[in-house]
């Protein structure tokens, strides 16, 4: 790993409290950070280093698993330094400038350069432009941008925004985060598939009767209404996290297992997705926002009762779509993709239904679930006779669950891939493009209202629609409590 | 069920007061025996009703998990009678036969009879014939017989014997005992593979790369030397439990899930089976005799200083084979099958190794573990990124162990079955001839010795020579507590 230094913008901010700075101490401990390291945290709020320091401590309190007073702070906290930038003021980047270069003097590190925009969007091309400007970017090393999303509002206001990072950057030194990438069982999709050829036999529609892929939430909008009543579930989690899943699952075996392979292969996949026209869109998503209800016994408010929400907003907190990938490997194969807040379960997975033999029809479906969130594991449900029921047959579960305690945080792994210069799990601009192109569609036939608006209870597994979505081509939800029933459908909905 | 007679000849032997009392007051107690019931005891010792009653308990007590104070017990040994028969003789059949009618009009039973002989081998002949002869077979309801093993002593033998037993009895009346048939594992084989696509997609020579069946025993030939030392393991294991789990497990789809139908299916596997001519069996088989080692710890003698062996024995106490079915399923798949006493562990188990794939040679083959004893077990081995050791791909096991507890003993399900009728997991005739014919040449080429006969330490995993068998084609046996290294082979077999 180069020497180099780690210009995070946004510092102050709450992902760098929640999950840049502990995943920062976590692999400083580790010893998986460059040595000599520099990091210098920035944003608009006057700080000394001192003030700093100690907001980098109560952040390691409050969301790390170490505490502030282990031993090796001192050391971690001498890597660190502050610098205020109003990032719109040109001179503020002259000083941003001295000090990167003062610490590459006093900690001999050669100029390889990464920027970290944990800010606003609205922020991203003006910080890329005077990143050029003041020629911090004109480095004798390397350069790297790593960016959080969203990366644009739709198709349109993507493209413009790349467009001005390509000013500066080349995609080679873009690293779009995805953090749904970073995380370990997402990271091992590709190994499941195909290093295991026994898994990797049945990875096609010759097999698989549908795919299902879930990310719920049990919150509900929380403090972020003046966001997400811009964004929806569909820009927030489908366009980006959930398409990601799905060109992870469906990618085809690449020619080599480089980053410019595994990220053509994807491409592939969204090129092979097969397009929604905007009058067809009602019959391909549902679109849901949460309604009152009772979340662990609690009652709580629907969506358009939160603070900061719109009381007649029509803003989806519930996505669900059908989508079709017509390529030689899943022609044929319907993928459902659905993500909501104030679902019944907190759980992103990936449930893949096998076909049935000509056994018995009667015999349930072999499934094999691949739990991404909270937990990582991978569960395979056969069938078998059970001798305490006379041989009758009924499935079985063969679990793994690997120890969870140790693994990486989805962003420690980001950082090393980022600082290492791998930018496999990190989102290549044209899946980008080519995500926002599937949905754009969409966001239109929401705009102009083609699409109902289904009331769903919080609680509850979304709206009845999205389960009427998957009998109209006789399949159902597999839930995560009972994998042997259909989910508790919202009646209501 | 109907109402039936069951006579057990034997009924003083060792496996009737191991296996069979205890599992008929299984079924008694969970009310799977027909009502009304009879059972008569027969043996040639002069026992009464009430001292065969207090055998029953005494059998109960020591080898079931039920006491002989069950409030129970009283209403079973209502359903038992004793008559000696010295098995020889016409007059006791005559003595035997009025019994069972008397036992037939006090208990209002229909002339539904089924002949249990446990008893030894040269008995059943006879027993047959005098049964004819004594016209207790000549019923107005069904007559079964069911037999124990062993069935001949080789090809001629048991042709003979089944000679003597058609005379009386219909192949569709004979049931011919294999207790490995009643574990519920292997009767579970057919459902795990037909009832789970994925499982029965890769059950062929496309997907599998060989399998490996394992039945180890930790015991020596204990006290039973002088049956022992006729047989051998070949016998004792090889020719009839060994070969029906591999016809079990390699059998192809039945046209229907009727006893003649899979019957029909193991048949033809037995008749795909490569035959072996008895000069290359030195080159397919390895037959071991133990000598001495180390077991739990403890020293233990080897096979020739066991009491009863002849000291100058070359029994054979090891069998390690390798089988080719020529058929279109299995062309090409080796099956290495063995089976010792005094090895490492007591295992009863299949183990399917998969073809790798071009993804990368590095990684473990998948494997599927079928356990059988002492446990019923699936596993299945994948590869899997470890995050813990950044990324590295390495075999993870999802495991599937049922409830042991309350599982039937196989001998409970074989008493079922036959009472039932239904001879799916027993052996058919030409299951048996055939698998004597596959065995001949190697009894020969033994006899003959024409094949070395290896010293093995107890307490290892068998003779070196049985690990080179796999060897010479790339492979190696996978072991049961350490399914990613080989086997500890005994260095000095």
């Amino acid at each position: 790993m180069d020497c180099s230094t780690f210009v995070l913008f946004g510092a102050t901010g709450d992902l760098a409290k929640r999950k840049i700075i502990p995943a920062l101490f976590e692999l400083f401990l580790s010893q998986k950070l460059p040595t000599p390291f520099s990091i210098i945290g920035s944003s608009i709020i006057e700080y000394t280093d001192d003030v700093f320091h100690d907001h980098v401590k109560s952040s390691i309190d409050s969301f790390s698993h170490h505490s502030s007073s282990d031993p090796k702070m001192s050391d971690f906290l001498h890597l660190i330094r502050y610098c205020k930038v109003d990032v719109t003021k040109d001179l503020e980047y002259e000083r941003l400038y001295s000090l990167i270069k003062a610490q590459e003097t006093a900690l001999h590190i050669s100029e390889n350069r990464l920027f970290y925009l944990s800010v606003a969007p609205q922020f991203f091309g003006v910080i890329v432009k005077k990143l050029q400007e003041s020629k911090i970017v004109q480095t004798n090393g390397w350069k790297r941008l790593l960016i959080e999303k969203p990366f644009g509002h739709d198709v349109t206001s993507a493209r413009d925004l790349n467009e001005k990072l390509s000013r500066v950057f080349d995609e080679e030194e873009i690293y779009r985060i995805d953090h749904y990438l970073g995380k370990p069982m997402v990271q091992n999709l590709e190994t499941l598939e195909f290093a295991n050829p026994v898994l990797q036999t049945l990875w096609n529609n010759e097999y698989i009767a549908n795919v299902q892929i879930t990310a719920s939430e049990i919150v509900g909008v929380e403090k972020r209404a003046a966001y997400y009543e811009k964004a929806g579930a569909i820009r927030d989690m489908f366009q980006n996290h959930l398409l990601q899943l799905l060109m992870m699952f469906s990618m085809h075996f690449p020619n080599g297992f480089s980053a410019k392979n595994i990220r053509q292969e994807k491409r592939k996949v969204m090129e092979a997705v097969r397009p929604i026209k905007k009058e067809d869109v009602f019959k391909e998503v549902i679109r849901g926002q949460y309604g009152p209800g009772e979340i662990n016994g609690e009652q709580v408010i629907g969506y358009k009762k939160e603070p900061g929400v719109d009381p007649s907003s029509t803003n989806d907190t519930f996505i669900a779509a059908r989508l079709w990938i017509d390529d030689s490997l899943w022609k044929g194969v319907p993928f459902y993709i659905r993500t909501g807040k104030r679902m019944k379960e907190k759980s992103t997975r990936i449930v893949i239904e096998f076909k049935n033999t000509k056994y018995n029809k009667q015999t349930e479906p072999n499934l094999l679930e691949i739990g991404i969130n909270p937990e990582s594991e991978v569960s395979l449900q056969l069938n078998s006779r059970n001798p305490l029921k006379e041989g009758e047959i009924e499935p079985i579960h063969v679990d793994f669950t690997p120890e969870q305690r140790g693994i990486p945080e989805a962003y420690e792994n980001i950082l090393v891939d980022a600082l290492e210069g791998d930018a496999t799990f990190f989102a290549h601009w044209k899946e980008v493009e080519l995500s926002w192109q599937l949905v754009q569609p969409i966001l239109e036939a929401f705009e102009e209202n083609l699409v109902p608006l289904h009331d769903y209870s919080s609680g509850s597994y979304g709206p009845k629609a999205a389960h009427i979505l998957l009998e109209e081509d006789g399949f159902f939800w597999w839930s995560i409590d009972n994998k042997n029933e259909k989910e508790d459908i919202d009646k209501d909905g």
